[in-house]
């Protein structure tokens, strides 16, 4: 070390191996939030695919994703060979830095998916369905955005500072296409339109999983500063964990105070998804100040009270609520940047939303489609009433108490 | 970048952060030792209310307490007025930086005061005390210490690195003037004086919130500090850590080898809160090297090998030790200073243990008094015989298992 | 700060802290894992075991293991005396940073032992060789090779960057030389040979445990290249954590893939136990780039599903699969960097594999037999059937639920 430009090259990778490693612990919160809401006889299942999805992530967006994400390229897709690792000549941070931290956003999207289809769906589909995510459709459409190349200007002008659009709603676009197909839990919807509840087995897990996510989100929006060896670096970062947190904090009452004040009672699940709603909701735009956090997050957590119950009107049957959580408050989230950052407009957020998601939206619905004419996207009727944990792992995840 | 101030800028910022997002995840810490040491049929309650406490501490901090604590005016209160995160002209580091730092600490006094209320105290009173020590009890007693006043030189000479007293105790006597409103639950003391023990319901998960808390004190202590950007600061915040880990070993052993003693079997209940016993004892002057720590641990963790039954046996009801680990050893720890340090007298440690034990205790009364008068601190009998969580929250954390 | 070798000097110091804070967090992936793989009538005694070790081996490493691994002495082994905290005049960066560091180590070579012996072994026995362990046996072998002085050159040439044999195969000898004397659970293996399988309790906390220690494990390795302050430091760390992410994915699709083929279904045990080999496996060698990693893991992963039934065939009962793990994994790890490093030879690892081997494996043979043989280091028959808890703690880790 000899000057500060070498400083700021430390500083700079430093960021991304702490924002990274922050990222990584995501995976065990959305585990454990998706094992604590869903019931114990499909919970090896859930257990095993977040695992299986994390390392597919890795391994395909390592061999596949990255250069297709930010390699050279044209307007739509960059280059087609595996991430080298060697450093630019004149390089600002260690490219391996880099990749630590980009890999684990692609990692969060494929984890928003697998809590929507949860319960009913086959394991391995599921992970190839990831193979294909990580490897194209997640990095095409963040090669337009963060790979810069605003698909030849037609979304110029969109601004998603951490991903609530690029990776939380993608997630939910990808797992909207999936549970059309794959359609609802057997039970869950009587004929004549009756919701029937299926509480989650575990709401200590669930509680966990929740703050795992607060605390992981403090290196995904954080890191997404990008940069910590400046003073406006450190600043950025500093503002954007402080908002992250006020947004996660007004997301969560907002949940209570409004299920407490519609149902009389205090719904936890609704708290919690509030919470990971004002998450999403600020991830946009976590660079605005404390009470556009606010604000933000009061709306996401309020959003997420609506969207659950009306999502099971439309029957789309979302066992965790990841659709209410990362595709209702990531499109409020990437909105409300256009609302509160005056450079930016709220024209070009929604181009960007209505391009992206179409996007996504259709390349998964066939991916889906493909799976589910080849080998099936969804289990038998026996397995699914007996619990997918049998038949697709033969283990159970507490063989030793006894069920209700 | 372009000096060296801007090195010390960036590092002490970046300090605040590493050390905000490990004192956030003890939120997780608390409401899992919570949930663990607790019955099934009040966890939801539980994990509602911890996930409450923290949000409503980070929003009243944002909107009362930050300014209320560092804020200019007058010896005993600063301003009121809301945090404007704008930085002086002259600023050492990122103000949001240092207000993610210290809303940690807020929410971890509200989390103290959880656990001993637990079981049968009403959720939204619950919540609205932590209004008012987050907005007000807190910051106020705050601002006499870290705030800088010392009172108008009341408590001149005291010291109290990074809140035995400050931050745990007040936590302690905030729940203690609660629980002597609140009272025992029932059937916890016999009528000729039996005290019968209500076992915890989770070990597993009272064991990962020490872990958690414990992983989290790191940044509690060693961010304490205040700085990184020097090599006076790394050389104490190395060994701040080090200390840190050194107490909470120590205090765990102490129990462990205490209990078998004097039962004849190792107490896990009573090893964990060893732990966090030597970790309290250890805040006030966790600077103070290894050896020190070592000491102060072993007394923390005895201490509440002693504490325990001695509540019990003042018929004070204090589910998970609360009193036990933040109170007694809080003061133990303030005391220690006095002992160990040589700048520091006894005298001036147990003046700021009293005054602020006094004004933390009067004025937590006085709220408690107010909200049970007005809508009640308690659960009616029922509701505490069947459980919270069907009344508060209509959810069970564990619908599917059996309960014997 | 005023010149660049005392950013260094922070720079440095606050890499040991901030892998500290993450190597200390796999204790607690440890405790989950192996309650998570044991039986519910066993766990406070193994929740009691692991956080009595980490304790045990802090506190032991500061009296005596430290000086032991890092002193001067002989070759042998270092100075008898305690840690002093005092850093040289030209120290490169903070001692008690660096002892923060690398106490973490030795508790997890004790963490390694504990789940393979877990189960029918007393408590205290186990505890009392954590103290040899953690004072003498880790230390001695630590002197060698990072304390510097190759056993007189004996050990030359031997490389291991973060410890697949120093702390890995280290506690899996220690564990085989103790399950030897120990003995299989009662029931494990019929008289005709049969294998009954012993199913873990609770697979979602064994997976939680899983995540917590590939977490830690970007501080194990990230941290051991032991300095932050230079480009170059930046450059290796940022590979570091980017291959150990990799070799962990590698590991658990692997073992994935493998079940599924030979069992038709995906055990997740196996890909939990896949993915702490992968990370093992890439622990000598995590400098070697992402391919090598991948090669790494994939490797390691496949290792554990024969290893498993491998030792069951031999009747070693290792109920959470560490010597598996950590004992095979490790070797071939170790192995590893003699195949992709041109500068290291295959011989030279083997030399060190073998050396330290049989140093740990009859030094731990020799303490085990004296704990059998003075206190013995089994339960009687009555404890073991009916659980640990029980006689050894007095508590139940689930006291309400209903047991099938």
């Amino acid at each position: 070390m000899e000057n500060f430009t070498d400083v700021k090259y430390i500083l700079d990778g430093f960021l991304f191996v702490f924002s990274g490693v922050l990222v990584m612990w995501m995976a065990a919160g959305f585990a454990m939030l998706e094992a604590g809401l869903t019931r114990t006889k499909n919970n090896v299942t859930v257990l095993t695919k977040n695992i299986g999805l994390f390392s597919i992530s890795c391994i395909m967006f390592y061999f596949v994703g990255y250069n297709a994400m930010y390699g050279d390229g044209n307007a739509f897709i960059g280059s087609i060979s595996m991430f080298s690792g060697e450093n630019a000549p004149d390089a600002a941070y260690p490219a391996f830095a880099d990749f630590f931290f980009q890999v684990m956003f692609v990692a969060t999207a494929a984890s928003v998916i697998s809590g929507t289809v949860a319960e009913r769906m086959k394991l391995w589909p599921f992970l190839i369905f990831v193979v294909v995510l990580s490897s194209l459709i997640y990095p095409i459409q963040g090669h337009w955005t963060w790979g810069g190349t605003e698909l030849g200007g037609l979304i110029a002008g969109f601004s998603d500072f951490a991903g609530s659009t690029i990776v939380h709603s993608v997630g939910g676009w990808a797992a909207l296409a999936g549970v059309l197909i794959l359609g609802a839990r057997k039970g869950k919807y009587g004929k004549n339109g009756q919701v029937r509840p299926i509480p989650g087995s575990n709401l200590t897990l669930a509680t966990l999983g929740t703050f795992i996510l607060w605390m992981g989100w403090f290196g995904f929006n954080g890191g997404s500063q990008l940069a910590l060896g400046s003073k406006v670096d450190i600043d950025g970062i500093a503002m954007v964990v402080a908002d992250t947190n006020m947004a996660a904090a007004a997301g969560a009452i907002a949940a209570a105070l409004l299920t407490q004040l519609i149902y009389k009672k205090v719904d936890l699940t609704m708290v919690l998804n509030g919470a990971l709603a004002g998450l999403v909701s600020c991830t946009a735009g976590p660079d605005l100040g404390m009470l556009v956090a606010f604000v933000e997050g009061i709306v996401g957590g309020a959003l997420v009270v609506f969207a659950v119950p009306f999502f099971d009107k439309l029957r789309i049957d979302d066992p965790v609520g990841a659709l209410s959580v990362h595709l209702v408050a990531g499109i409020w989230g990437t909105i409300a940047v256009g609302i509160f950052n005056p450079d930016v407009t709220i024209l070009a957020q929604i181009k960007g939303i209505v391009v992206i998601g179409a996007f996504v939206f259709i390349a998964s619905f066939i991916v889906w489609k493909i799976l589910d004419i080849t080998i099936g996207l969804r289990v038998d009727e026996e397995t699914e009433i007996n619990g997918l944990d049998i038949h697709e792992t033969g283990l159970e995840a507490y063989p030793e108490f006894k069920r209700a």
